[in-house]
């Protein structure tokens, strides 16, 4: 893997090397290293779900995340057995799993899903310094929404000494995706059922206000949701 | 742990029992055992994320699922890495996600996301038996959409060779769910900014037919995606 210096962008790595760990095997064309698609699906979804062993047994637990340059954040209460465990820098697996949408062929085998995942390996480290604290935090509340960290009453001393945050360096990642439609067999063609894709979409509904807002506070507008 | 005698109702189990494992710490209140609820979220959900660790290292990998009756089932290529491993029966950990909302608080600190999500721990066994390949894999393309399998070309023999399917147990298993409002710190009240829940929801998009069908072929109806 080339070396990554970051102001020299000469040099910036712009693909990961495949490692015996991350070299996608089963149906390899759908193995993606390019940087750039890894982070337009790391930034397109908020929930990952971080894999750990604890005695031997894995653990799989969903939380929220956030990508900052070439990280990848992830918080929680200091008490937190996960992240206690993460923190003690354990080997990890993070993977992120967009589904968009559902396959249908006209043989039950080849019905299928599309979908971009990414899977990241590695050991995390814990932000100690508060003021880079205060900037992941950030991140993540802008990642779900931009700009309302700036809206909201930042997070005091205690509030931060009981979070903990953790980022994992994005080095060791493979990205899988599935685009298009549906492997059919020949003999298949002629059966008269319907075949093709049917997209799926993650929508906002209608928000539900708490009841004791200040009067006149302007409802979140759809337009600052840049995902949905 | 009850043992679970099917089709004698006075002893099937009708909650998990919390292990060391599977007891949710973390905002205990949360955590859910009541199997009525676990099933109605597996049942909900179509991915799922399994974590397996191997040579030390975890690795956390999405598929679909299905549940039929107390397993959960999973398949793919007989050649794959992961359902090798998982069939030589190692310790997996398998995690079904859903979000239900993004949770907006006055306060950075208190915003959330609600959600259930599935813990399911174990050992899987490999299905040998044909015929209960044949009823799992009928199981996974209704459980997506119901009647589906009957109107495609069912599995060849040949297909149903080159297809592992995994059952898990669903024995040691959690659920946890947030619900409702966000938190509020009461000196965060007066403060002008919306607050509250933003739901999200899982839509089906415009269908995208092969342009190969039979002329004349039915759309598939919306209302059998019961679950969007």
């Amino acid at each position: 893997m080339r070396a990554t210096f970051a102001g020299y962008s000469g040099l910036i790595m712009e693909t990961f090397t495949p490692t015996a760990r991350t070299q996608v095997r089963r149906l390899p064309k759908r193995g993606v290293y390019d940087k750039r698609e890894v982070y337009a699906i790391l930034d397109e979804g908020f929930v990952c779900h971080v894999g750990f062993a604890l005695d031997g047994q894995p653990y799989v637990i969903p939380t929220g995340y956030a990508r900052l340059a070439d990280e990848i954040l992830i918080h929680g209460s200091a008490a937190s057995r996960m992240l206690h465990a993460l923190g003690d820098g354990v080997d990890v697996c993070v993977t992120v799993t967009l589904i968009d949408g559902l396959v249908f062929s006209r043989s039950a085998f080849h019905h299928s899903m599309n979908y971009r995942s990414v899977v990241m390996l590695g050991r995390a480290r814990v932000l100690a310094d508060p003021a880079e604290k205060m900037i992941a935090l950030r991140r993540f509340t802008n990642h779900i929404l931009p700009g309302r960290f700036e809206e909201v009453r930042p997070p005091s001393d205690a509030e931060l000494k009981s979070t903990t945050v953790l980022a994992l360096p994005l080095e060791e990642v493979s990205a899988k995706i599935r685009t298009g439609p549906p492997v059919e067999d020949e003999g298949d063609i002629e059966r008269p059922v319907w075949a093709g894709v049917v997209p799926l979409h993650t929508r906002l509904g209608t928000p539900e206000p708490m009841d004791d807002l200040v009067p006149g506070v302007a409802e979140l507008e759809r337009s600052r949701f840049t995902r949905f």
